[in-house]
């Protein structure tokens, strides 16, 4: 790492985008444990994620759960020590699974259709490999394959996936597309497959599944770069009688395979050294959309070239923002959390605008480039508030595909938790109504219409039959004995209500205004001020009786517990800290969650994230608190809330491959540290306003798409000077720790003044 | 049935054409046994079969052939005594099975989800019928469902079934719509079903299955007269656990349904009398575009008026030949006949020409109507035949249809046995060829171009991998030991081959001509002269030494024994003669072949055929031999031909639901039924001869496409009176027995002049 001189940057800011920042960036990190981060190549918010895996799922588990398969979310493993293949579609950071489509394996020796186990990786086509021999950047990922003596390098664009593989001489060199391989915790999901080998180096089809996406199907064009010298396939499931199939030798050069459970192998000679290449292109509607986007996207074979143009790709979106870190290492964790922010959502249409709607229609996006991949719950917090300022095009399209969603919902719900013409309903709320709110807000409105997006949101939020959405409209909160995750429920409801609200005041729909801003009260119903909780309410108007405020099972939380989730009223902080008991309380109760002492237990059960995600009762590994330690802005000590980013950030971001405290889950807590390393954070999206923290950059630039840039320096900056004297924008002083969205948009210049004590 | 003057319609042919002949029409011939045909709703050539099916298959057989549901391939068999619901899709006639979707039964009383058995109906939804209460005809079907106290009216457009149901006075009305229920001899074939409620009257959804078309998705919407009271469904498979859809109840109200094996069901409130109608339309592509010919097709609910509509286009259809018969019950015979020949192939696009392709792509049809439903090995005998006079625009649009398979066809091969976006490959031969010849030799080129087709014909002929036809390629016949029904194959490789010569040299591609002429005698490499037959060769150039000229198992043959297949030298009938011993010998051998008496073990072991599809040794029931009466004309006893047709007409076909000797097979039966009874026969398609019979008809005449009219009368017609002593064409006697295609294109008039006695 190149040791960058301070005063030289500060006065030269174009060297700093010149940096390449890709050379910061390290895809490994976040892929040991629970980060659930994948290594593998992609673009920009692209379609292709094409990443090896270690590990995937076993053949058949008849739709029971499967423990060990959650730490293959994203299909790899730091510690793993042998890879199965590359698949072309990963999710990054999430905590349920699905995907990882079309398993290619290059292989030597003699055919092997199964994959073999990580113990006996001889017994299938599964290789050995080492972190030695393997390289992950943005955009490319290399990796010796020991078994068989293969090279494997992997490059992406948007839709189509390049393998260039360096064979040893063998006259049994395999390429295995296995159709059976996937990512998800249930067991196998295919619910059919189909090939066609079109010509000698042609080969096309898809793979419809009902995984955690119930009805999904995805097409492909692959193309070799010589010729298959023959082919063949084996079905592994007990498919139906096929009528006079019999007729054929199929599974050998038939060049038409289907049936649930494909494994498909094309066979070579090679010369030693010799390099067969795969180019890979995925479609959402047909193999022919997927043969265009090959012919759009990569014409030719030179691999290299290809490879320059996506980390191009990401040296260009990742300049955007230019920082001066105060230990090297935090380069990497910035522009590897800014890699992770631009994973998703994920392009989902072809190179012509052609994407399966959620009503299984093919669609065209017109004007538009439709997003999918939307983890609602997580992401609304600050991953899209983060895309207003770095990325507006790109989330007012976002907002766009979840008016589209909208429009092809047979509920008229906009998405909970969407992926690929899927609505998962995962976790709860309807944070839509948050991206959408904070977009028009913040006058990103572009390519839809404000009014519509209104609409939509007012009827999604009115859908009786969605998750207690009923007894939460006519109680003014769910109860938890006719709906679980009763309490995390209505504090959500009642925030995205309030930014109904707001949209609706801002256009002028006082009828809205009024019906939402009442519900965005709703918080109230379930505090309990004699344990100074949100508690879990019956319908009969009682509190329930039994209360663990540390348990984040049955107690009426999901992913959270009281403590964590009690501080769930971003919309009404002072309102919420005078129910609570006022200022000073408050003040010590925020200081408990962070200082606690808590049983081994308490870390067991908590899902999604490792005992490092947790300080002492605040989880920082899931979402409900992620604004927690901004709350002290509030009070009468926002130093606190200095003292305690600066401590977070270290602990829960380092540059390893366990360096993520919990799941990335589709970059929300990438964005988290992002915004908090650049000093500020969007505690209420859907207001304009940030609350300021302590930067942890000596210095940063963002070039906005409005050709502003908004930049900010510290003074007296460093490792021990986390508290904030004195901050001055645009040559004015603050008198309060919060900044509105057009102090950045507008261009400029912050200045935060360092301090090694704080200002009580 | 009215007695209609001979000597009145002799001078009034107008009035002939004014005689409606739907009234002549029983859908339900051919429904017990044997026939395979269906006594539902449909119009000429259309997409939908709106058809009563008495029992369907058992829910799941694992793959298990099961002999039961062979009697069940069009869904009805006249001697049940209970029906399971309406589906929307039948085959007519074939001896295979598949289709059977989106089966609607109207119920009253306690839901039950489950059909219930033949034995116990009360145990499920299918309710007991009778035939007192049952009205079937060319469009129109009606019955009272005894169980339920309903009356249900069915008829259609070319996509969309039209459903009245009367109901009695209930406050439990169902309409229950069964993805489960389909058609298929190995068990349930579901691979995806999908139902999305769009609002309280329109449902839409699709079902995605494996059976004997191997990847095949059918997509419908379907409208309801009425609100929906309220809906649900259950999913009988056991499908991967489906993410967060628990947070719905999901079996009621829930709008989105998906699954392996889902049973819908809508309740309603009826007054007594009440009629609820259901509108219910197909697509090969979307959903959306089910919702376009739903609007396209039937706009209004004027159940009536539909039934009329379909009723003139049948007419229409049907009076394009009129006839004046000896026996009135010939009338019914002949146009319930004719109806069958204009079941299939059936429509297989959108209104707007969008159709799935082989290649699973969605299509578009341009300037033609696409066609699908090509049971080749049966129909190119006489149903194309006969399509090349009455119906030479859908005809060209059938090659056409058949070209365009081929151009997406991986294999590059015309079809074999296709139907719905599939090759299912059954049976042998090449016979798209023959199709393709016979319209190109008869003139019929519209809408394709007649050297691609060519083209098409000769590489489908080379595609070596295919069932034996490399072995062919090579040594001039296929081997038994090597590729079994070999005779079979070798017989109807030459036959195709001679095709595709004579349409290579019509076009002038001698090169062509020279490769297939010479293939087209490879007949005689089967040919052995010490036993007579037709005999099964090793590859090793010996003939087998088993061989039992009556079986038709295992002995080198399909659907015939060596008696019935050794005749089958349709393209050289004269050569086969002399190679069989001259024409006195082969006259007596004939003879025998319609004479000699077999033991009962004969009779059990051939396939798709009653007792009564057989005379002698003469099989009627199956294809093979269609042409052998016919071969008589090359002999010096044309009287036989003559009298055997005239025996054989009316013992196979009779006006009787147990009607039809064997499977009707798409009409090829009923083709040559018509063409027999009109007095010539194309015993060799591809060539534009005719050969001459017995007319059974006092007269008839043929309104052709062209504005031309074709007209035949007899002299001295009678039931006994079946030998032919002169025939004249247009004022001039024939001196041989054979006509040219011309004869008829051209109009004119042809005169038989009948005789007890035969000429000989």
């Amino acid at each position: 790492m190149r040791k960058i001189s301070f005063t030289l940057l500060l006065w030269c800011p174009a060297l700093l985008y010149a940096q390449q920042p890709v050379q910061y960036v390290r895809p490994i990190i976040g892929t040991e444990k629970m980060g659930h981060t994948y290594p593998g190549a992609t673009v920009p918010f692209g379609m292709v994620q094409l990443s090896p895996d270690t590990d995937t799922i076993p053949y058949e588990l008849d739709g029971k759960y499967n423990p060990d398969v959650y730490k293959y979310c994203a299909g790899y493993q730091y510690t793993d020590n042998t890879i199965t293949g590359f698949s072309h579609t990963h999710f990054s950071g999430t905590g349920h699974s699905d995907l990882g489509d079309f398993l290619i394996m290059p292989t030597t020796g003699p055919l092997q259709l199964n994959p073999g186990t990580a113990d006996h990786p001889e017994n299938g086509y599964r290789s050995r490999f080492s972190h030695a021999n393997e390289t992950a950047e943005a955009g490319y990922y290399k990796v010796k394959l020991d078994d068989h003596n293969i090279t494997a390098e992997l490059t992406a664009t948007n839709r189509v996936g390049f393998h260039q593989y360096t064979f040893p001489a063998a006259g049994d060199a395999h390429i295995i597309l296995d159709l059976v391989a996937g990512i998800y915790n249930y067991g196998n999901k295919n619910v059919w497959t189909f090939v066609r080998v079109e010509n000698d180096t042609l080969v096309t089809g898809y793979r419809q599944t009902n995984g955690w996406a119930r009805t999904r199907t995805l097409y492909f064009a692959m193309t070799f770069s010589k010729p298959i010298k023959k082919y063949g396939h084996r079905n592994y499931a007990n498919d139906v009688y096929k009528g006079f199939w019999r007729k054929f030798n199929q599974s050998e050069n038939f060049p038409e395979m289907a049936g649930r459970q494909i494994r498909a192998w094309f066979d070579f000679d090679t010369k030693a050294g010799e390099q067969v290449k795969v180019k890979f292109a995925l479609s959402p509607v047909s193999t022919e959309g997927a043969q265009n986007n090959l012919a759009a996207e990569i014409p030719g074979w030179d691999f290299d070239a290809v490879k320059r143009q996506s980390q191009d790709a990401w040296n260009k979106e990742l300049s955007k923002v230019a920082v001066q870190t105060i230990r090297p290492d935090d380069l990497i964790n910035f522009y590897t959390a800014l890699y992770h922010t631009y994973l998703s959502p994920t392009t989902y249409m072809d190179a012509d605008g052609a994407y399966r709607g959620l009503d299984q229609l093919n669609r065209r996006a017109e004007g538009f480039t439709n997003y999918s991949t939307f983890s609602l719950w997580d992401t609304y917090r600050a991953l899209h508030p983060l895309f207003n300022i770095l990325q507006p095009q790109r989330n007012a399209d976002m907002v766009r595909s979840m008016l589209e969603h909208y429009n092809q919902s047979v509920h008229k719900m906009l998405p909970v938790w969407s992926h690929q013409g899927n609505e998962n309903w995962c976790m709860i709320g309807y944070h839509s109504v948050s991206v959408i709110a904070d977009a028009i807000m913040k006058g990103n409105v572009k390519g839809y219409d404000a009014m519509q997006a209104l609409e939509a949101c007012a009827n999604t939020a009115r859908y009786k039959p969605y998750d207690g959405l009923e007894w939460y409209m006519q109680l003014g909160y769910v109860p938890e004995d006719k709906n679980g995750s009763s309490v995390s429920k209505t504090l959500e409801y009642a925030y995205d209500d309030w930014c109904i609200a707001q949209v609706a005041k801002k256009l002028g729909r006082e009828d809205l205004y009024n019906e939402f801003i009442k519900r965005s009260l709703n918080y109230r119903n379930v505090f309990d001020p004699t344990t100074g909780f949100m508690r879990p309410r019956l319908s009969d108007g009682q509190f329930r009786k039994e209360f663990d405020v540390l348990s984040t099972h049955g107690q009426g939380y999901i992913e959270g517990n009281a403590w964590n989730y009690s501080l769930y009223v971003p919309q009404y902080p002072a309102d919420m800290i005078a129910m609570m008991g006022g200022k000073k309380q408050f003040t010590g109760h925020l200081d408990s969650l962070f200082t606690m002492h808590l049983p081994d237990a308490f870390f067991a059960e908590t899902e999604d994230i490792t005992r490092e995600g947790i300080i002492g009762n605040y989880v920082h590994g899931n979402e409900p608190a992620h604004h927690a330690a901004y709350l002290y802005n509030w009070t009468d000590a926002p130093w606190k809330t200095q003292e305690r980013i600066r401590m977070i950030l270290p602990k829960m971001y380092k540059p390893t491959a366990d360096g993520l405290g919990g799941n990335d889950d589709c970059g929300q807590m990438s964005a988290w540290y992002l915004f908090s390393t650049l000093g500020f954070y969007p505690v209420c999206p859907g207001s304009t306003e940030y609350a300021l923290g302590s930067p942890a950059v000596r210095s940063a630039s963002i070039r906005l798409e409005n050709g502003k840039t908004f930049s900010l320096e510290t003074i007296d900056q460093s490792e021990q000077n986390v508290y904030v004297k004195k901050v001055v924008l645009n040559g004015k002083t603050l008198n309060r720790p919060f900044i509105q969205h057009e102090d950045i948009m507008n261009g400029g210049k912050i200045t935060f003044y360092m301090s090694r004590k704080p200002a009580k």
